[in-house]
Order: structure tokens, then C-alpha cells, then sequence
């Protein structure tokens, strides 16, 4: 156990569930990660999985951020709309069991197109609120679903959910391709030579068939279908921000997808801007800062 | 059993075969359709298959087009490269047993694209041939892949497979969609209006997620969520086409899904004309008589 921190900032998604004991200066002092996500847990289990993590982190107060908030999490919390700032989320974020508070979400109302995000948006300002990337600025952030997010003097100002991983791994379970995507995706020739196709592509639905014709006709290599297949969705998705040549993009992440992201991007005209993992607890402690 | 025949055509799909007793004169004179498609056999199987087939409709000579001269099929027969006329076809149709000839598909290979067909290939120049289309024209012909093919005097001269109907089925059975698109597909408001965002759209794989975020954010209704994301898909599928208001779509068949598309091609400023099922035995028709 931590014995220095002051509250404990999870991070409760989907699929994983990973907790920090922070202390009151915002140093991480204990961690875990396992994989009691939303999904991995009913509506009454919430109590036990909530007394298990005090148990292995310490008995204090808990912020939370991602799914957890959603309907199929413990308590649905209702999203904040755009422009989005930590301000906002702190004072948006209830308490829905005694000393454990869930950040909301936040939605894209005001456009003809709406679009949601849980737990995106925290990763995102923390990384502002710490220096690490500037008040306004472009973020991608690669996932099953890949969101682009704007953000304007510190809030969250707009953003787009494009569901090229789970496209992806769609093909790659199922349907006509399944078989052929089970190479594994690397940089490489292959992942170059998809995403100039995916970025020249006018319609992914078709782009996409050409990897089977491909390998049928001898023009792809079986080994090398899996990267090409990727580097087509990747590129089709970069290819459609108008905004690349203007100012860079902030990658967070730094995993083998971020790596292939920032790839894209560059093959796209862009300027890609690592920016590691880690800035959710961040994000966390400024609201933490906030409401204490 | 059909005493008139001259021979069997069969349509020897991937999860369906259909099958023709055919006179001399090209008349269809008994039929039988069931589930014994290429997915359903092993390359074992097909002797048995065609007994069945000679019991059950005579035994006589057959001709058969589709999956069922695939890998995956009794017996691969080399695609003919496009432009393909129903001459090439008939030259390229190997006899695989005794009695039992197949037609093979065709392969795009002189452009940068690859793409194949195995089947669609024989429906359309059936048309043709019978003058339910003319000889060079635009055809649609929608299915789990819809393609596009282009004629030029009479030969297939370029195609284009769309996985729009696959992506579908994918999104409805599995991942964060699934459980929305349960509901019936048809046209009206919802599919209309899924249509028009389809056409507008610059990013197919986001614009899949409006539909989750249309619900959550109370803007879709549940109810008309799966015609909302077929019309997405069918309409950015349709708005690809730069050569809709040049002229018209000959749309090959008469179904639901045909329906579907023959609204969406009208409102991406197309004229869709309905050429109805039924040309696949005409077409085999033509390839057997050219042999005989």
C-alpha cells in the first residue's frame, strides 16, 4: 500500500481497469492495472470491485474517470458539452457512492454531427494542465475507435471518433478477409505502401476488397496482407483531416499503434508530436485539486 | 425431373447453389435452389453433389458459373482478364469431370487496382446478351459485396467491389454497434436521411460512430438506428460513383437490397434503372451454346 497518497485516481474502461494511489502534491505512489473493466462487471458488482481496490491501495477517497460513467458502467453521469475545460468536468463529476466521485464524459451537441468521448478528454487536458502540450492544439489519440481531438485554450473544443481499429479488427476476426489479417502489423514497406493507398482512397469499403483481389491475383504477399490492410484504414483516416499541413499533432501514446499513427501522419504532410502515456493521472489530480 | 432439358445451369454460389434444367432453345424448364454452396462442401463432396443434382433434374450435361471455380470451390479455374466477353468465357471453361464444365471469373489486372468476380460476371452479360441492358452501360449489383461494373460493347471493362453490405453485417453482429442495428432495414425518413449524411461524407469510418453517439446523445432513435447506418453506408457507397449523372445504373435484381440502392443512386443524382433477377441462365445459355 501507498502509504502517502491522498486519494486514489482510476481509470475505469472499457476493458481494464487501471488505479493509482496519488499523493496530495499529485506524485503516483502505488499503481495496479487489471482487467475488471466495464465490461468484466454487472451493475452490483461495482461495491465489491470499489472495496477491492481500497483494500490493495489504501482505504481513500476515489476519482474516476472513462466508462465507468457510461450506461453500461456503475452510474451513468451525464456528459458535459463542448467546449469542455477541467473546470467544467470538476464540477460536473458527482459523487456516486460515498467518497468515490465519476468524471463525466463529454459530447459534441452543437454540430449537426454528434459525437461522444469517456475518459478520452482527462488524458488529454491533464497533458495541457502539465506543460506537456500546449492550451490549443491538435491531439490524435489511436484506439479501437482513433479520436482527433481540437482543443482551444484549454477545453476541449471539438473532436471526431473514427472506428479504424475496430474496422480493423472486424476484418480481421471475421468475414471475407478473416485468414488473411493474421500477419502481424509493423511498419514496414507493406504498411507504407497501404497507406498511400488508403490516403489516395476515395471509397475504404472498396479500398479495402483490394487486399483480397490483391493476394488472390499474386499482387500482395499473403505475410505482408495484415500490414497493407492497415496501413489502408490508417491512411483512409489521416487522409481526411484538412488540418495536418497546418499545425502539428499531438500523439498520445506511445505504443506500436502511436507508432504507426505517427507514420501515417507524416506520410499524411503532418507533423506528429509524441507525447507518452501517463497524463491521465494528471488530469485526474487537477480535479482532484479542484473540488478538495 | 424436367424431360425437355438439353442441359443443367448452375449459379454455384458461396452459401447457395441454384440450379436449371435448360432447353436447347434457352428455356428453363425445372429449377431447384438449395444451401449447398462452396462454404458447404469440401472438395470431396462435389461428385456426390452432382449426382444429387443429375437425380434430382436429369442427367444431363452441366454448366455451372460462380464460387464453385474458386479456391475455396471444387476445382480453381483461372480468372479471364477484363475487358471479357462472354466468347472469352465460354473459351476459358474448363471441363472438370465428365460432363460438368465451369466458367471462370473475371480479374482486373492492368490497371493499379486489383479486383475480382466470380459470377457477377455471367448476370450481367446475360442482360446484354438478351437486351434487357445495352451492350455498353453502368451496372450495380448489390449483394454482401456490391459491384460495380462498367461494359463496353458488350465485355465486362472494369469493376469495382464495395465490402458496403459486409461491413454492415460485421457492425450488426459484432462491436460497440451491435445490439443497435437489430431493426429492420427499409427505406423511409431514417434510411434517407442516413443516406444524405452517407453522401456528404468525407470519412465512412467515422461517420459509423454518429450512430452510436446519435443515440446516446437522444438525436437517432433507436428504432431507426440500422436503416440510419445502412443509409450511411449505401450512400457513401453511391456517392463515389463521378459518373451517376452521366448516365444511367442498370441495377441487377429486385430485392430489398435492390430497392435500397435504386433510392440512393437517385439521390446522389443518379437513374437507376431495375433490370430484374433471372439472366444468370441466359447468360450460361449463351457460354453453352457457343460451346455446343
Amino acid at each position: 500500500m501507498g502509504g502517502r497518497a491522498a486519494y486514489l485516481a482510476v481509470d475505469w474502461g472499457t476493458t481494464n481497469r487501471r488505479a493509482y494511489g496519488v499523493a496530495a502534491d499529485g506524485t503516483v505512489v502505488d499503481s495496479l492495472q487489471d482487467d475488471r473493466g466495464v465490461l468484466a462487471l454487472g451493475p452490483d458488482d461495482y461495491p465489491a470491485a470499489v472495496a477491492d481496490l481500497r483494500q490493495r491501495l489504501g482505504a481513500y477517497e476515489v476519482v474516476a474517470s472513462g466508462m465507468i460513467g457510461s450506461s453500461r458502467g456503475w452510474r451513468e453521469v451525464p456528459y458535459v458539452t463542448a467546449p469542455a475545460t477541467l473546470e467544467h468536468l470538476a464540477s460536473a463529476s458527482p459523487e456516486v457512492a460515498p467518497g468515490f466521485r465519476i468524471i463525466p464524459g463529454v459530447a459534441l451537441t452543437d454540430s449537426k454531427r454528434p459525437d461522444v468521448m469517456r475518459g478520452e478528454e482527462i488524458q488529454v487536458l491533464g497533458a495541457i494542465c502539465t506543460g506537456a502540450a500546449p492550451p490549443t492544439a491538435l491531439f490524435c489519440q489511436p484506439g479501437t475507435h482513433n479520436k482527433w481531438i481540437a482543443t482551444i485554450e484549454g477545453a476541449i473544443a471539438t473532436f471526431t471518433t473514427v472506428m479504424t481499429g475496430e474496422i480493423f479488427a472486424l476484418l480481421r476476426a471475421h468475414g471475407v478477409l478473416a485468414g488473411m489479417l493474421d500477419t502481424r502489423v509493423a511498419d514496414g514497406a507493406a504498411f507504407r505502401r497501404g497507406l498511400r493507398r488508403g490516403i489516395a482512397s476515395q471509397n475504404l469499403a472498396a479500398t479495402l476488397f483490394e487486399v483480397r483481389a490483391g493476394v488472390l491475383l499474386d499482387r500482395l504477399a499473403p505475410a505482408d496482407a495484415a500490414a497493407y490492410a492497415s496501413g489502408i484504414l490508417i491512411g483512409a483516416d489521416v487522409a481526411t483531416r484538412e488540418d495536418l499541413a497546418s499545425r502539428p499533432v499531438h500523439l498520445l501514446g506511445d505504443g506500436p499503434l502511436a507508432i504507426l499513427y505517427a507514420v501515417a501522419i507524416a506520410e499524411a504532410g503532418g507533423t506528429p508530436i509524441v507525447v507518452p502515456d501517463g497524463f491521465t493521472t494528471a488530469g485526474i489530480h487537477a480535479i482532484w485539486s479542484h473540488r478538495a
